[in-house]
C-alpha cells in the first residue's frame, strides 16, 4: 500500500517494497515505465516515496541529447526528474535532522562539502562535480540528483539529507515540486540584487521568469516589467507584472528606457534563453545595473554576442546564475506566505505512467501549459 | 615666472599670467600648440599649474576620431588630457580643502552629487553625464575633463576640488600623474575582488595591466599570471609577474587550467582589450570566479562573442569597469609605499611642445614605450 | 497668498512674502511663535513653502537642552524641524533637478560632496559634519536642516537640492512628512539585511520601529515578531506584526529562542532606546545574526553594557545607524504602494501656531499619540 | 619507529603502532602524560601523526575550569590540543582528498554540513555545535577538535578531512602549526575589511594581534598602529608596526585621533582581550569605520560597557569574530610568502613530556614568550 498522505495523521509504509515503477531513459528520446528495485539508503540519507515531480526545461533536452557535452546523463537506462517533493519513509545510519513521516522538498545538487566552493556555501557548482562513484571511480560525494545520479522519476528515490528542506504545512506536494524551480530563479534574483522601489525587468514568462517576477516584488521592487509574448505575457500580469511588453510589437530596448525616463532598469533577470535577449537585457540596464542570466541558451558554439564597450561605459555587472544553493527555506516561505503564487503556475498534471505525455504537453507548451507535474 | 618645483620649499606665481601655451586638438589627427586665455577658477574650483600628463590609451583613440560616437571631443578645438598632476596656485570662491601650494592628482570624473547614482558614491557613471553647461545647456555639475571639458594638456587648468587628491610627499608629479591610470586599474580590481592567496590572471601587460597585477599582488593575491607578449612581457616578470604566458607560444586557457590543477583562476583581469581575450576569460576563470573588463573593444558593432553557456554553468561574474571612483587615495599610497612601482611604467618624458611626439611613441610603442609623461 | 495644494493644477505664490510666521526654540525649553524674514535659496538651493512637519523622537530633547553636548541646537533662537515635505516655489542659481510647483520631501543631511565618506555615498555621516559657515566660519557645504541650520518649523525654508526627492503622486504632503522617520527606519533594515522568509525581531513599536517593522515585511521577512508594550503593540499587530511580545509579561529573549525553535532570530532591529534592549537583542539573535541599533541612549555617560563574549562566540554583528542616506525613493514608494501604512501611523495634526502641543502631545504619548505631524 | 621528515621523500609508518604518548587533561589543573589508543579512522577520516602543536590563550583557561560554563573540556580525562600540523598516515574509508604522506595543518572546528550556518559557509558558527555523540547522544558530524572532541596534544589523532589544509612545501611543520591562531587573526581582519591604503589599529600585540597586523598590511593597509606594552610592542615594531603606542604611557585614543587628524582610523583590529578595549576602539574609529572583535574577555556577568550613541551617531559596525572558516589557505599562503612571518612568533619549543612547562611558559610569557610549541 503506497503511503498516503492526508488529514491530520500520515500513514507511513510499515513494509517497503522490494520493486516500484519509474520513468527511465533507455536512450536519448526513448521513455520506458519499467519495474525496478527500490535503492536502499546509505548512511546519511533517507529513503522518500515520491509525491510530485516537476517537469524542467532542462529534461526535454536531456531527453533528446542536447546535454550529450555535458555527460547529462552518465548511462542508461537513466531515471531523470530532479524538482521534487515527497515524504520520508526510512532512514539511513546517522540520519538525525529528518525524521520518518517528514514532508520535503528536494534541491536537486548535493556538494562534496569540502572544496573551496562547498567550504564557503557555492555547494552547486562544486569543484567535485560528477566524482560520486557511480562508474566505480572516487566518490567524493558530490551528487547531482537526476542530471548524473538516479533522479525522482519513480515511486521511490533515496536523498542526502543536505539537499532536503522541510515543507511548510500549507503547501502541497504538489506546489513544493516547484521548490527547485523557484530556488533557480530566486538565486539569480539574489545575485542580482533587487533594488528597493526600483524598476527590475524579467525576460521571459515561463516558470522560472514568473518565479523571479513575484520574488522581485516580494523583496522590495517598486515596478516589474514583463517582456514576452502570447498568453503567458497575460499570466504574468495576473500573477503581478506592472508592466508587460510584447516584443512582437514593441522594441524592448525602447520601451524600458521610455519607461524609466532614459536611465535604464536597475537590474534584469534573463529567464527567456533566447541568444538575442542577453545583448538587450545590457542595453536597457541603467549604469552600475545588474542583468542575471539565468537561463540556458542554443548556440553550439557557446559564443553569444554581448556589448562589451556598453557594459565597460556603463559599468554593467553580469551573473551567471545556474542553481539554487541555500534558497529552498526562502522560496518555500514564499510559497506559504502567497508571494509566489505556486498553485498558479501549475497547469497538468500526470501520472507517472503519462510521463512522456507530460514532458510532451510542457516541452510544445500544449493547452496552455507553464508547468506541468508527474505523481508518482 | 612659472611655479618651480624644488629643494624643501615650494615657490608659488605670484602674478598668474592671461595666458598660456596648450596642445590642443583643432579637428581629427590635427594637434597645434597653441596661445590661449589661463582659465579662472570659479566657485569650489582651483587653478592649477600643471605639472605632468600621462598619454592614455583613449587619446590616440580620441585624436583619430574613434570617439567620435561619445562625442569626444564635444567641440573643436579642444585640450585634451586626463591623467595630469600639478599644483594648486589660487583658490576660486568657498574652497576650504585645499590651498595654494598643495601638490595634487587629478581624477578625471566629477560628478553631479545629486543623481542615483552619485547620491550612492558612483560619480563616474554619472547619470548626468555631459550636462555641464559648455554648450549653453544645463550645468549640472558634471564634469569630464579631457574628454567633454577642457583638460590638462596645457600649462593650467582650472579644476572642481572632488577631483583632487594631495600627493604624498616621496611621490613625484610625473609619478603622481599615472594615479588616474592605476586608479582605471585599481577600480576594476575592487570590482572583481581580489582573493587572498589565489590566482590572479592578468590580459595585457601596458600600463593598465601593469598596474593591475601590482595592486592584485598589494592586496593579497598569491600568484599572478601575466599574458602577453613581448617586452612588456618581460617588464611584467621584473614588476612582479610569478607566471608569464605569452599567447603566441602557449594557449593561455589551458596553460592556466594546468597551473591552477583544471580549477582555474579566482579571477581575471582584462587589460588587453583585445576582441577575443574576454571569451578566453571566462573560459579560464574558476566556477563562482570574476572576470574584470578594464578595456575597450575595437568593434564598431559593439558584439563580442561570450560563452554565455559556460558564465552561466560556472556562475562566473562580469564586470564592466570604466573609471576611477574613491581610489586615487588608494593608489597614491602605493606608489608611496612601493607596491606599485611607477617610476618604471614611465619610459619617455617630452616637454608640451612635443606632444605629438609623446603621442606616437607611446601610439606605437616605440622604443619600448610604456608609460609617456608630458610636462608643460 | 499662501500656495494651495489643490485638484489637478498647484497655484504657486506669484509674490513670495517678505516675512513668514515660525515656532523658533528661544533657549531651552522656550518656544515662540515669531515672525521672521523669508530666507533666499542661494545657488544649488531651492525655497519651498513647507506643507508639512512631522515631530521626531530627537525634537523634545533637543528642546529641553539634551543634545547640548552635540551642539544642537547652535544658536539661539533656532528654528528646529527636520521630518518634512513641501513645494517648491522658486528656484536659486545652477538649479537643473527641480521646478517650480514640485512637491518635495526632504532629508535631514546634506554632505559637503567631498570628503571620504561622502565620496562613498554616506553622506550622512559627512567628516565635515557641522562646517557649514552659519557662524562666520568655513562652509564646506555640510547641512544639518533642523538641528545645525535652519529647519522646517516655518511657513518656508530654503534647501539644497541634494536633499530633496519627488512625492509620489498617490502620496500626501503629511504622509511624506513621515519620508525621513521611515528612511531612518530603512537604512538600519539596510545595515542588518533582512533574511528572506526568516525572522526579524523589532524592539520598540514607536513610529521608527513601526516602519522598520513593515519595511522588513516588504523586503521579504518571514515572520516579525515586536516587542513592547501597551496600545502600540496593538498597533504592530495590526500593521502586520505576525507575533507582539509584552516585555511586562514575558521574557523576550525567552520567547524569541523558543520561538526559534533554539536559534535565535536572523536579525533584531533595535528601536526602542531602552538602556537594556541591545543586551537583550544579542543574546536572542542567532549565531552570526545581525543587531542594527536604530536609536538613541539615554546614558549620560555613554557606557552601555553589551554582551561581548556572546557577541564574538556567535559572530553577531552590531551596525549603529544614525540617519538616511540614499533611501527617501525607496521609503516614498513603499508609501505609494502600501508597503508602509502612513495614515495609519499619523495620530495628530496641529497648525504650527500650537507647534508646543503638538510637541507635548507627540512627547508624553496622549491620546495614543504615534506620530504627530504641524501643517505650517 | 615514528615517521620521519626529512630530505625529499616522507618515510611514513608501516607498522601504526597500538597505542601513543598523550598529554591529557586528567581534571582541572592537571595534567599527565599517558599511554593511551592510538584512534582509528572512521568513513571520512585519516590518521595523523602529529608533528607540531602550538599553544593557544585558550589552553590554559581549560585547564584552569575558566570555560566550564561551555561544558569545554566535555569530559576527563581530554586531550586538548586544537593549534596543529601533522602527517597524514593513514586514510579512512572514502577519503579522496588526501594521502598517505600528506603534511597536513588543522582546523579545530568541523561544522555538520546541513545546519543554515554550515550550509552558506559559516562552519565555524555550526548550529550543532557539540552534538557529536561523544556521550552517546545524537552524531550530527559536528568536530570542535580539542575543545569538545579529542584534540592534537598527542602522537597521533584522528581527523575529518574537512579540517585539512595542504602545506607548502617551504612552510615547516612548526610554523604551520600557527596556521589556527593566523586563521583567527584572518577572520577577524575579513570582517571588518581593510582599508587600501588606510589606517589599521591593532590592541594587544600577542600572537594574533601580530598575525593580524602582518595580515592587514598584506591585505593592502596604508599604516598599521599597534597599541600594547613591553617588549612584545618591540616585536610589532620589528615585524612591520608603523606607529606602536604604548597605553601605559600615552592616552591610545587621542594618539590615534592625533595621528588621523581627528578623523580616527578606518578600522580597529581588538586582540587584547581587556575589557577596556572595545570602548576604547569605538571611541578612535573613523565614522562608518569598523571595529572587530578577536578576542575573550574577562567578565563573568558578560557585560562589558560600549559607547553606544556614538557606535549609533558614528555608524560603527562591530564584528565578534570566533574562528577561523575557510581562511587556512590564506594564512598558509601569506606564510610561504613571507607576508606573515611565522618563525618570529615561535619563541619556545618543547617536547610533549614537557607539556606543562610549555603551558607555563606561554601563559606566564617567560623569557619573552610570544608562541610556544610542542612537538609530539
Amino acid at each position: 500500500m503506497p503511503p498516503a498522505e492526508g488529514g491530520g495523521m500520515e500513514i507511513i509504509v510499515k513494509d517497503i517494497p522490494n520493486t516500484m515503477k519509474a520513468a527511465v531513459l533507455k536512450r536519448y528520446n526513448q521513455i520506458e515505465i519499467v519495474e525496478m528495485l527500490v535503492p536502499k539508503p546509505g548512511p546519511g540519507e533517507v529513503l522518500c516515496r515520491i509525491k510530485a515531480v516537476a517537469i524542467c526545461g532542462s529534461d526535454p533536452k536531456m531527453i533528446e541529447g542536447h546535454y550529450a557535452f555535458a555527460n547529462w546523463p552518465p548511462y542508461f537506462p537513466f531515471v531523470m526528474g530532479h524538482e521534487w517533493s515527497g515524504q520520508v519513509i526510512a532512514l539511513g545510519e546517522g540520519v538525525t535532522n529528518f525524521k520518518v513521516g517528514d514532508r520535503v522538498a528536494g534541491e536537486a545538487h548535493c556538494g562534496c562539502g569540502q572544496c573551496d566552493n562547498c567550504k564557503q556555501g557555492h555547494y552547486t557548482v562544486c569543484l567535485n562535480y560528477g566524482k560520486d562513484g557511480h562508474d566505480g571511480g572516487v566518490d567524493t560525494g558530490h551528487r547531482h540528483y537526476g542530471f548524473y545520479w538516479q533522479g525522482a522519476n519513480a515511486e521511490y528515490n533515496t536523498y542526502k539529507t543536505a539537499t532536503l528542506c522541510h515543507i511548510p504545512d500549507n503547501v502541497s506536494y504538489e506546489v513544493a515540486s516547484l521548490c527547485d524551480t523557484a530556488g533557480v530563479a530566486m538565486h539569480g534574483v539574489e545575485l542580482a540584487g533587487i533594488t528597493t522601489g526600483g524598476t527590475t525587468v524579467v525576460f521571459g514568462p515561463g516558470p522560472i521568469g514568473l518565479c523571479a517576477m513575484q520574488e522581485a516584488k516580494g523583496l522590495g521592487a517598486g515596478r516589474v516589467i514583463m517582456i514576452g509574448r502570447g498568453t503567458k505575457l497575460e499570466l504574468a500580469k495576473k500573477l503581478g507584472a506592472d508592466v508587460v511588453i510584447n516584443f512582437e510589437k514593441e522594441d524592448p530596448v525602447a520601451k524600458v528606457l521610455e519607461l524609466t525616463g532614459g536611465v535604464g532598469a536597475d537590474e534584469v533577470l534573463e529567464c527567456s534563453g533566447a541568444n538575442d535577449s542577453p545583448y538587450k537585457a545590457c542595453m536597457m540596464v541603467k549604469k552600475t545595473g545588474a542583468v542575471a542570466l539565468i537561463a540556458n541558451y542554443r548556440d553550439d558554439l557557446d559564443q553569444v554576442a554581448l556589448p562589451l564597450n556598453t557594459i565597460v561605459f556603463n559599468e554593467i555587472k553580469i551573473f551567471g546564475s545556474k542553481a539554487n544553493p541555500y534558497v529552498s527555506k526562502k522560496v518555500l516561505n514564499f510559497f506559504s506566505n502567497g508571494t509566489i503564487n505556486g498553485e498558479a503556475l501549475i497547469t497538468h498534471r500526470f501520472p507517472l505512467e503519462e510521463y512522456e505525455k507530460a514532458v510532451d504537453t510542457f516541452q510544445h507548451r500544449k493547452d496552455g501549459a507553464i508547468k506541468v507535474v508527474v505523481t508518482p
